[in-house]
C-alpha cells in the first residue's frame, strides 16, 4: 500500500511538470489532458496514454468507462482530490487527466503538395490560448493543417492544447519549423504566402483565397517577421469600423480562414 | 515615512481586492486597470483616475509622463516590484496600475432607438477573457455596444478589461440586464433578436443583419438560454468543414459581426 502511495506521489509529479510545459528528460513529448472529453477525443483519434490519474471523485465518475480504453502498460493512480487539484494546472480540474503520445507532423508530411486549403502559420503568437483557439478555428474551417514556427508559443503547449478543445487531434499539427525552411517548402510547391498583420495592405474581402495558400498569423501588436512579410505575395487587412490597435491574434486568424471556406464556396 | 508606507500597503491591499474581482463594500464600481496602453486609454475616453500605484521600475518609466494627468484627489504610491506584482493578478505587469471610475449604460441608453448596427448580449457566458474579446471584435466592426445578461461574467470583470485591451472604453457596454427586460426592449424598438448558438438554423451568410438587430451569444457548451431562445427571429450557425462541437465564443462572435459588418457595406 505505501509502495503504491509513493507510486501516486511520482506520477503526480510527472503530471505536474506536464502541466507546466516542462518535457521530462530523455523522453519522447507527451500531451498532457485533463477532462473526459479532451481525453476521448485524443482516444478517438489514435492517441495511446501512458498514464492516467483519478481524482479520488473523478475515479468514481470516469474510471469504469475510461480503463478498459487503456492498453495494459498504461499507468493508472488515483490520488486525493486536493493532490490531483494540485498538480494540474487547469482552473476547474474534472478529475481526470491523462499524458498522451502524440505525433507531431512535418514540415514535408504539411506541404506534400499543392495544399487545397490553406495551410495556418503561427508566426510569433505569445498566448497560447490564441493558439489553440487557432487551431480549434482551423478545424472547423477545413484547414490544411496547423504549423507553428520556432519563434512562437507551441501548439503543444499544455493551454494551447486545452483551448483547442481536441481539435488538435483532427488536423496535422507541426511545430519549431524554420522560417526559411517555410519560405523554401512554399516557394517549391507553388504555394502564396500571406500575412495577417496589423499594417496589411489588401482588404480581406478583396484577397482571393482561393489559390493554395500558407496564411501567416503574426503577434498581436508585433505584426509577421520580416523575411516572411518580404516573401509574403499579400498582406492583409481586416476591415474595421473604428480603427482599434489590433485584433485578437485568434479571432483575426478565425476571421480569415472562415472567409477563405466561403470563398471556397463551402456554406 | 511610516505613515506614507502603511498608506501605500492599504492602497496595495484595495488593488489586490479590485483584481480579484471583489467589489468595495459601500463604494461605486472602479475598475481596475494595469499597464501604460490601458491606463491611457482610459485617460483618453474620459475616465477618471482614483488611485495610480507604480512598482519601483515602473515609476522610473512612466511616472514622469501619467502624473499630471492625474486630478490632485488620486491616490498614488509606488510600491516595491514584488509588492507590485503579488497584488496584481497579471501575468506579466508593466509596472502601473489605476483605479478608474467608468459607468456602465443602461438599457435605455443602449436601445433610444433602433439601432443601425448590432448590439452584441453576451448571455451565460463564462470564459471574461472571451467576453473582453468579443467587447474588442465589437469595437472593430462597429457593434452599437455591448449588454451582459445577468447571468453572463460581467464585462467590468478584471480580465474582461483586460482582454478588451482598451475597447471597452470605446463603446457602451451594460451589465447585469434581465432577460425578460431585454426582450421587452427589442419587441417595443422593433429589433430582431439573432441568437448564435451550437444547433442554429440559418446559416451565417443567409442571414440578412442589415436589419436593427441583437445578436445574442451564448455559452460555448450550453448555448443561448431558452427564453432569448423562444424570442429570437432566427438562429444561427457558422458554417464549417468539419462539424466540431462549437466554435470559441468569442471568436464565434466576432466572425458574425464581421459578417454583419460586411453585410451593411463597409470595407
Amino acid at each position: 500500500m505505501a509502495a503504491q502511495e509513493e507510486a501516486g506521489a511520482a506520477l503526480l509529479r510527472r503530471f505536474r511538470r506536464a502541466f507546466r510545459g516542462e518535457a521530462e528528460a530523455g523522453r519522447e513529448r507527451l500531451l498532457p489532458l485533463e477532462g473526459p472529453r479532451l481525453i476521448g477525443e485524443a482516444l478517438r483519434s489514435g492517441a495511446r496514454l501512458e498514464a492516467v490519474v483519478f481524482s479520488a471523485t473523478g475515479a468514481a465518475r470516469f474510471a469504469a468507462k475510461l480503463r478498459p480504453q487503456l492498453s495494459k502498460h498504461a499507468e493508472v493512480a488515483v490520488a486525493a482530490d486536493a493532490a490531483f487539484r494540485a498538480a494540474m494546472d487547469v482552473e476547474t480540474p474534472q478529475g481526470v487527466a491523462a499524458l498522451a503520445r502524440w505525433p507531431a507532423a512535418s514540415l514535408a508530411e504539411m506541404l506534400p503538395d499543392s495544399p487545397q486549403a490553406p495551410l495556418l502559420v503561427a508566426a510569433a503568437l505569445q498566448d497560447p490560448g490564441n493558439l489553440g483557439t487557432l487551431i480549434r478555428a482551423a478545424d472547423a474551417f477545413g484547414a490544411t493543417g496547423v504549423l507553428s514556427l520556432a519563434e512562437s508559443v507551441a501548439p503543444f503547449h499544455p493551454k494551447a492544447i486545452r483551448a483547442s478543445a481536441g481539435s488538435l487531434f483532427h488536423l496535422p499539427v507541426a511545430e519549431k519549423i524554420a522560417e526559411a525552411a517555410l519560405i523554401e517548402a512554399c516557394r517549391r510547391r507553388d504555394v502564396a504566402i500571406i500575412a495577417a498583420g496589423a499594417r496589411g495592405k489588401t482588404p480581406l474581402p478583396a484577397a482571393d483565397l482561393r489559390r493554395p495558400l500558407c496564411l501567416v498569423i503574426g503577434q498581436e501588436a508585433g505584426g509577421v517577421p520580416r523575411a516572411l512579410q518580404r516573401a509574403a505575395a499579400t498582406t492583409l487587412a481586416i476591415p474595421m469600423r473604428r480603427e482599434i490597435e489590433s485584433l485578437n491574434a485568434g479571432v483575426a486568424g478565425a476571421i480569415i480562414l472562415y472567409e477563405a471556406m466561403r470563398q471556397r464556396g463551402a456554406s
